[in-house]
Order: structure tokens, then sequence, then C-alpha cells
């Protein structure tokens, strides 16, 4: 079978990975180094997310805020362990002022900065800082607020929506009056997120703690979101940090309680990037292209009117546009189906492939004979073949397809997300008890292999340091410890200790 | 008559606009030269301008994308004009590490950048870029498409919302195969605006052309709207332009056209900012604080439960919560009504005055005795004191006030809008005829001088800079050549020559 792709999965999944993202017009190399041009079709996935998310975030008591780009050097001196651990590689703002010299345009060197200015890689300081300003009373808090913003961490290999050296997210930041409150509100939007991955992108995601040397710097807990991609690699899709006091108190984020004692508050952070479109694309992108979740598809229905330069086709283009206007008055997961006419002046047999590719849910096209039947030849995105191989296009009458679509669009959404569940339930296996058992697995040369979740004692210091080089050389990394895992039963497959819990180890992005 | 703010408009215009900012918990400073934090209240009026000009700029055929925050310094040498404008006071980012040195943190000398990456001031550059990869026929365009992003421009003074050295907008370019359909579109965004400007934020505004001198850098045709403060002065709020081939060509931005000829294409850009916040406030503003126009309030109902710390305490924040629901079923401009139950732990007492700071629509305060009559104490913030000087809160029925409340929200709309309007009519005269008489208009002492509208022949090159020199003496600018003046029909004010049309001449934020 011939697909729309150049090139499958099985063939180079990175190379596939490109192509559905080239093809799909998603986004495209800008030119400026480690950043992409996010296109109409990937934006308006990040949109939806956008949308929906922000309406958990919401619901939940927070209240969106924004706090500036630059980071004054010195604020990142204050939370030491923060900045050994991962902020280094940042932009560096050192300069206010080009000039024309020459006929060329250069950096004025007399318009230096007193204190250089970091492009935020995250917002913790600053936030901190404002937190220490608004906090006095134990009134004042709980402070629950995010941020929708576009960050830089400058990265040296890139790869478009996984990692580029500019990204945008979401950045939840919150501090509280007591520990178990910071704890719960940790624990809250590790729940948001699992829950959102699952109903709204449907993705299957195992949430769980990362272990010590996976934690955010300066971190007392990291719980994530682990995605498994059709190559059987992990993808950490969105954390939650519980910071306990931490960055309080680098950051005098302090108050008088009830008994008018001062007490240092406790923080939580949380985020969630557009690399999840990079996760959407691998959990359920095909060798045709891109599938999108209906939920989080811009356009659920696209209709492709056949327009053959005579005398019917405004009739068919008016056909088009009614059965748009009847598909526009259902409701599907509570919101108007989102339906396209596509008029753009390219040619119709290029049209409807160019949907599949972008992963519309449902794509019609509308003909002269159509129109004149009343009728409408309605394709599933989900299920673009037959058994034997043929694109797998319906004719349909013009009333049931509207009447229909609702729910088509609904079972679309729970097939993804069963097919992906499907494919991580077999591709993790829970049996391997020693390290030999491990080296097997992931030895046996299998294009997909999966993950593993074994029995740990949780080694901490420079034991789990020999667990990671151990794991490194076979390219595996810890991903999380479940927080739904069986509890353990037998003995720690890297040490041989009696074994607390179990964790997950695969490959990952 | 004491008022909320501890200054007044009449006293210090400049110093109640901040107030007003402060006491509203808009925005603050965030200790990072020039750049502020916009706190929930500001950023949520932000929010309800996005979503609303979201669905201007959709309706009208425009796509949203993302481009890179960083610009590389050499896409600026292309178009010269437009360096030479404006683009100089920018922040370049020249490195792209940090280490520890000394127990300090500093920037990282070996990690210089080969080529110097300016922020965004505007998107031109990098936008037109892509529209040079995305045009080779005539089928490609036009191209539609708006960014919502941070900008940065480097702000010697700065001044909340108004003038930031970060800033957000949107930022809309188009790219067309003809003269005629670009210049259509720049006049739709400017429609776009100014309907936008009058229906959603209540607020009169002039359209109509820029001075040649005020024209964006490399612009054909600028055009703006203009909104009158209440101190007189003009806030250009929104701008639109034509761009002629003028960026196609430094960009390279060709089609073949459908006689196979190849052509530059025609572009537009526009853009519209967190300025307009400034303007909110300074438009619809009075001396107990903000008064935000139904539309683009974040909360358009606020009810305040009056807790006595007793046991009828429950009983009210239930009675509270039953009419929030109530409310929330209303429809008002064609969206539910947004509600609040203010629950903070903060003393009521201070509540119903900060939501009056806030300019939340209408406050309405319940306590123990209307929980027993089954009333509500509401109060409009447009219409706050009686005659005599006292609160106009009214006390009405709880099912009297759920069913009005979406009219009452309407009405106060129209309110804001008409009072504006009508100042606005007043501060323009328009009988002018000389240089002299600009000079007595501005020069009598009035606080509030508001606008002259006067006659002027369009000079241009040396003769306008004359103009230009003369008004500067005066701290006036020409504002914009309104669309629907009234024909020339004298002489020019400037030059004595014979008029060709009418110019707007103001001070101006």
């Amino acid at each position: 079978m011939k697909h729309a792709l150049s090139v499958t999965r099985e063939q180079d999944f990175a190379a596939w990975y490109q192509a559905v993202i080239t093809e799909a017009d998603m986004a495209e190399d800008s030119g400026v180094r480690g950043c992409m041009v996010i296109r109409p079709w990937g934006y308006g996935i990040w949109e939806r997310i956008q949308a929906l998310l922000d309406a958990r975030i919401k619901a939940s008591g927070h209240e969106n805020c924004y706090f500036p780009i630059f980071i004054p050097l010195s604020y990142f001196e204050k939370e030491a362990e923060h900045v050994e651990g991962f902020a280094k590689e940042m932009a560096v703002v050192t300069h206010h002022r080009l000039k024309g010299e020459a006929g060329r345009l250069v950096v004025d060197p007399d318009a230096k900065l007193e204190e250089p200015l970091v492009v935020r890689p995250t917002s913790e300081t600053v936030i901190g800082t404002a937190f220490a300003r608004w906090t006095q009373s134990w009134r004042d808090l709980p402070l629950m607020i995010n941020q929708w913003a576009n960050v830089v961490r400058w990265e040296m290999r890139t790869r478009m929506f996984l990692r580029t050296s500019e990204f945008l997210w979401q950045e939840g930041h919150t501090a509280h009056a007591t520990r178990d409150e910071a704890e719960a509100e940790t624990r809250m939007a590790l729940e948001m997120y699992r829950s959102f991955a699952e109903d709204a992108l449907a993705m299957p995601v195992i949430a769980g703690e990362k272990p010590e040397n996976e934690r955010f710097p300066g971190a007392v807990v990291t719980y994530s979101i682990e995605a498994m991609m059709q190559d059987g690699k992990a993808l950490q899709a969105g954390t939650s940090h519980f910071l306990g006091q931490n960055f309080a108190t680098a950051q005098n984020i302090r108050f008088q309680d009830k008994d008018g004692q001062t007490a240092f508050a406790w923080t939580t952070s949380w985020g969630l990037s557009t690399r999840m479109i990079g996760g959407i694309i691998m959990v359920h992108g095909d060798d045709d292209g891109l599938r999108l979740p209906p939920v989080v598809a811009p356009r659920q229905v696209v209709i492709v009117p056949m327009l053959r330069d005579n005398d019917e086709d405004e009739a068919v283009l008016d056909y088009c546009k009614a059965i748009a206007a009847d598909v526009a008055r259902q409701s599907a997961f509570g919101e108007p189906v989102r339906v396209l006419v596509d008029t753009k002046a390219t040619k119709a047999a290029g049209k409807r492939w160019g949907w599949v590719k972008k992963g519309a849910p449902i794509i019609v096209e509308v003909g002269g004979r159509d129109l004149a039947a009343g009728n409408v030849s309605a394709l599933r995105r989900d299920r673009l073949y037959t058994p034997e191989g043929k694109l797998a296009s319906a004719i349909v009458a013009r009333d049931a397809f509207a009447a229909s679509v609702a729910a088509t669009l609904e079972e679309i959404q729970t097939n993804l997300h069963g097919e992906a569940k499907a494919r991580l339930e077999v591709a993790i296996r829970r049996d391997v008890t020693d390290f030999a058992g491990v080296e097997a697995f992931f030895a046996e040369g299998v294009v997909r292999p999966g993950w593993l979740e074994v029995e740990w004692a949780r080694p901490t210091g420079a034991e789990l340091d020999q667990v990671i080089e151990r794991l490194k050389a076979l390219k595996l990394t810890l991903r999380n410890v479940p927080l739904d895992a069986a509890p353990a039963a037998g003995v720690c497959v890297f040490t041989g200790a009696p074994a607390v819990e179990r964790v997950l180890v695969g490959r990952a992005y």
C-alpha cells in the first residue's frame, strides 16, 4: 500500500516525524538558530491546548498574570542550587542599541547594560520576587497564578516542537501557608495534566514521581506525566514541582501566620509546553501524516468542493456552505463543531490528501454528482483504508452526515485513545527482576522495545549515580515512579537490596 | 465629596493615572528596567481584548502563527529605511551562556554569538522572510496572518501600559497580489480597530491617515485611531500600515501572476497593544478609580458577602452563590454574564471599595438582613453617587436583580460610551483658521484644551518640517487626517496656501 508520506515510521522514525511536520504545514525552520516558525495549523493546535488547559487552570482557582521576559542576572544568584542545575545555557541581553557604522548595523558599544538581562528560561525567580512583595499575612495566601509565555533555553541540538531554543508554555506558580496545601497543589497540577492529556489529547500517560536526579533544580519533589511515542521512547509531557521552602527562603517570601509568627511560604510550579504538539504527532500520527484527536483539531470537519471551472461550481460551493452551516450547528464535546469549507485556489485533487496529511478528523469531498444526489463523500482520518487497502470513503446522505457528525467525532476521539492505550499497555513489561533482564530487553534489537517497570530500592547519592551510569550505557533513563504502580515485593534490579517501589525505565526524548 | 483615590484627575492627572493602576491592582513595577508585572485584574482585561479582537481577526480571514522572538541583526539591514527610522533602541542578545566565577554569575565571554540577535521590536523582517518562502504563485496569495506576542523597544522614559520596554500586542501581516487588495486590507484593519474601540471598549476614536512624518518607517500610508484622554491628550491606540512593495522588494516576496509574469507582492501590517489598557483607564476612570466597560470587564458582577464570623455566615455565603448562579445564567452582549463571589479572607468593609476602585460594573453587597428579606444591595459603577453625593446603592429583590442584570450591563456600556463621546465632541474645535488661533487655543492655560481640527495644504519635505517645529514649540503634534472630516474650503493654517483637507492637532501620549 502506498502512503502519503515519502518515509514510513518503520523506515526512519525521526525522518517520518519531520516529514509529518512539513507535509502538515505545522512548522518550519525560521532561519533563526534553534527557533521555529509555528504555522497556522500547528499554532491552531496550540490555541486549542491553550483554551482547554486554561479553562482547567482557571476552574481550579488560578489567575493569569504576565511577568517580564527579562530577568536581571543577579536574580539567578539568589537560588544557588537553581543556578548550578540548569540555568546556564541562556540568551543574555548585554546591549540596548544598534548603530550604523560604515553602512552596516553593529551593536553600539556605548549602549552596554550595567547589569546583563537573561531572557527567561523559566520564571521562578522573577515571580518569587513579586510573591515576596505580595505576601504579608496568611490572608494573602494562597497565591495561585499562571502565565502563558515564551521562554528561551539555549539548546545546541534542536528538534521541532520537542526541543527548540524558544518555546511556548504555561507556567503555574503558587505559594501556600502550609506544606500540606503546597503538596496538594503539586498533585492537583499533575492530575490536571494527566486528565488533560488523556481526555483532550487522547494520549495515555503515566503519572509519577521523578527520581532524585531528574528533579527540577531546587525542587523537593518533581512529578511528571510520561507518554510513550510509537518508537517506544518516552516523552516527558508536563511536570509539577513541590519546591518546599527553598525558593521562598531564597526570595524571602514570608508571611505572618494566624498566631502572629513569621514563616516562609511553601511554593510550587508546574508547566506544559509546545513540546506536547510533538507528542501528539508521535502518539497518533501514521504513515499518511498527522492524525488529530478531534478535541484539539483546529478544524474537525473539512469540506472540499470539487470545482471544475464550469457553470456548476457555484452551486457546488453553495451546497458545501449549506452543509457546513448544518455541521456548525452540531455540538461535540460540549462545543460547536469546527468546520471549514476549503475554498483555496489550489486543485481539488491534492486538497483531500492535504487534509489527510494535516490529520483533519473528518474530510468530505463534494462534487456535482453529490449535489445532484444530495450526498457527500466522507472520509474518517482514523480509519482511512478498508481491510482491502482501499480508501474508505463513504457516500452518505447530506442530512444523515450532519446528524451523525458529532457522534463520529466522539468515536474518533475514543478510537485514537484506545489505539494508543493498547500500544502502551503491551509495551510496558513488568516481569524483569534483574539487571541482566534489563540489558536483554533493551539489547534485543527490537525497534520498539517500550519500557520496563522494575522494582528498586530507591538508591540515593553515589549509589544512584552508579545506577544512572549503568543505564546511560544502554541509553536508558529512569522515567518516573508511577503513582498507581503495584507495591514492591522483591529486590531492587540495580542493587539487590529489598525493593521499596516500582520505577519506569526507558529511552526518552 | 471624598473620593476613593488620594489624588484627583484635576489635581494631577499623571499621579491619578498611576494611582488607579496601583489601587485597582492592575500592574506594578517589576524591578526589571522598563518592564511591568501585569497583575490578574489588568491581565484579565487584556484577555478580554484578546478574545474579542481575535474573533474579529479570524472572522476577517486571518490565521494565527508564531514567529521567533529573536531576529538576526542582518535582517534589519535589508530594509534600510526601516532601520534608519526607529529600529535602533533594541535589546540585543550577544551571548548564550552564564558561568560561575569566584562565586558570582557572569556572562561567559567564550559564549559570544557569531551574529547578535535582536529581541523583536516588531516582526516585519522575520515574517517577510517567511512570506518570501511561502509565495511562489498568485495562488499562494493573499497571505493573511496574525501573531499575539511580546515585543521589546528599549524605552528610556516608561509609563505603565502606555510606554514600557516590553509590551504585549497583536501584529497582523498580509501580502497581496495587487495594490488595491493591500490598500483595502489596510483600511479593513483600521475599521476593525475603530469598531472594536467603539463597541467593545466604549471608546470613541477618530480614524484617519497619519501625516508623512508620523508614518511607520517603510510604510507608504499609515492610518491610526486616536482616542482622547480626559486630560485632552491624544492616545494613538492602533495603527494600520500600507507598506506598498517596499518590504516585499527588500525581502524578495515575489510571485508568478496569472500571466506567468513575476511581480513583487503588496504588503500590510497592523497592530494593537496593551497600551490600549492605559487608554481605557484615561477615558473611563474617575476619582474613585477605574470604570470598566462591561464588555471587557473580567468580572461584570461582583458579589461581596458581608460575613460577621457568626452562625449566619454559611447561609449568607450560600445565598450569594445561589444569586451568582442565577446571574451566570443570564446573557449580556451574547455571552454568559461573568460573576464572582468575593470569598477572600479580607474584611467585607474594604471589599466593596476595592471593587469600586477596580471598576467592576456592578457591585453587590449581601448581608444577613438581605438574606432574610430576599434582597441584594446593588451599586452601579457608572452612577456611584446620588445627586446629593451619597452612595447610590439600591436595595433590590434578588429575582428582580438577576432578571435585570443583563440590561443594566448593556446600559452601563452605552452610558460610558456616551459620556466619552460627549466629552470628545465638545473638546474638538473646528473653527480655528490661522496659526495665531492655534497658539491661542493651546496657550489658554486651560487644563483640558482638547484638539483642533484645522484645514491644511498637506505640506511635504522641508515645509512639513517647519510645521512640525512650530507645533513642537507648543508641545503639539499632528495626529491624523480624519477619514470622515468635512472637505477643506479655506486656506492652510500653517502655510496660507489653499487647503486640501483637515488635520487634527493636539498634545499626545
